[in-house]
């Protein structure tokens, strides 16, 4: 018999053991712990699941997290528009946010160029950045890359796309630690490598 | 600015912040994993989690997972009827049952004596205790419970719950880890547990 034996609970911990850093035990445990819960807050947790899914949206200004069209950051006119700050992910993107250490404007790139993997940037979001700046009123792009490899190449990718631009385009500089990652730095880490950014 | 700041996201964060576990940062990072998958495969999990609460229920005879009235254990002819092997919970259960060395059946009690936490046995579950011993037909209850200050207090009431009936009441020997929990014991520890279990 693997698993638990009852058809229902298994599929669950198969679903479970999807979600990133989660084994087979992990999945277990989860289990267990909603089918101790009140069924009104499994409902809850069942749903909260769905409409996080289905409401949110890619912002259509810089692919950021949006429930309409536009992310809070996109419509909020206090925000700074001459800068505008380069991450690979939504996730990096609530990273940096977290930290209020900024207070320019954002661009996903909804992934990195690591030929190894056969990974790339999607074109579109290259395509969409380049617009933003040549539309003007643009004075800096910062690359928030991690400072690895796949972070290098992918920097080096978005500076060749701007390359005839007229903006500047800075990177954070290497207070980060190696091998880590944006969503896991300290806000003095952070701050430290945005205002070390270096012109590239 | 608390969380991502879009109402959805937040909202499935804090729901995920209540999983065993997991903090902020895991809940963050699920909730974005979860953005990231296909529709199909989020209705599926939400789906997953509504129905293993919905049809699990506790075996009528047992207190085990059970879709129906009864768990597989308590439906299966080929187990053992001699034999109890009393477990803390369904997940403990689970647990004995993953290793295959066991072929008797099991009962739950769905709690712990722990004067302290002010947490108690159910007194459903030993009521039903006594009561699958009064039927007579078993030989031995084998108290399968954490080598704890809580899992010796349960035994002991356990223990008194069935002082007055013929029947042999047995523990998992202390090879298992104190301080550890079943769920996490290794095979050969469990088994070397089982084999020297002691009268008391």
């Amino acid at each position: 018999m693997a698993g638990v034996g009852i058809p229902s609970v298994d599929g669950l911990i198969e679903k479970l053991k999807r979600l990133p850093g989660v084994g087979e035990k992990g999945a277990r445990r989860f289990a267990f712990f909603i089918l101790g819960q009140p069924k009104d807050w499994v409902e809850d947790l069942s749903r909260a699941i769905r409409e996080a899914r289905w409401s949110v949206r890619p912002c259509s200004v810089c692919g950021g997290l949006a429930e309409g069209d536009l992310c809070p950051i996109c419509s909020d006119p206090a925000r700074d528009r001459e800068v505008i700050c380069v991450v690979e992910s939504q996730e990096d993107c609530v990273a940096m946010e977290r930290h209020r250490i900024f207070n320019g404007r954002y661009h996903v790139l909804g992934g990195r160029y690591s030929p190894l993997d056969g990974e790339d940037i999607p074109s579109e979001a290259l395509a969409s950045l380049r617009d933003r700046v040549e539309r003007g009123g643009v004075q800096e792009v910062i690359l928030a890359l991690a400072p690895s490899v796949e972070g290098e190449l992918t920097a080096l990718a978005v500076k060749e796309a701007l390359d005839d631009l007229p903006v500047k385009v800075s990177r954070l500089s290497s207070g980060l630690p190696v091998g880590g990652s944006i969503g896991f730095a300290d806000s003095a880490t952070l701050k430290l490598a945005l205002e070390g950014r270096r012109g590239m």
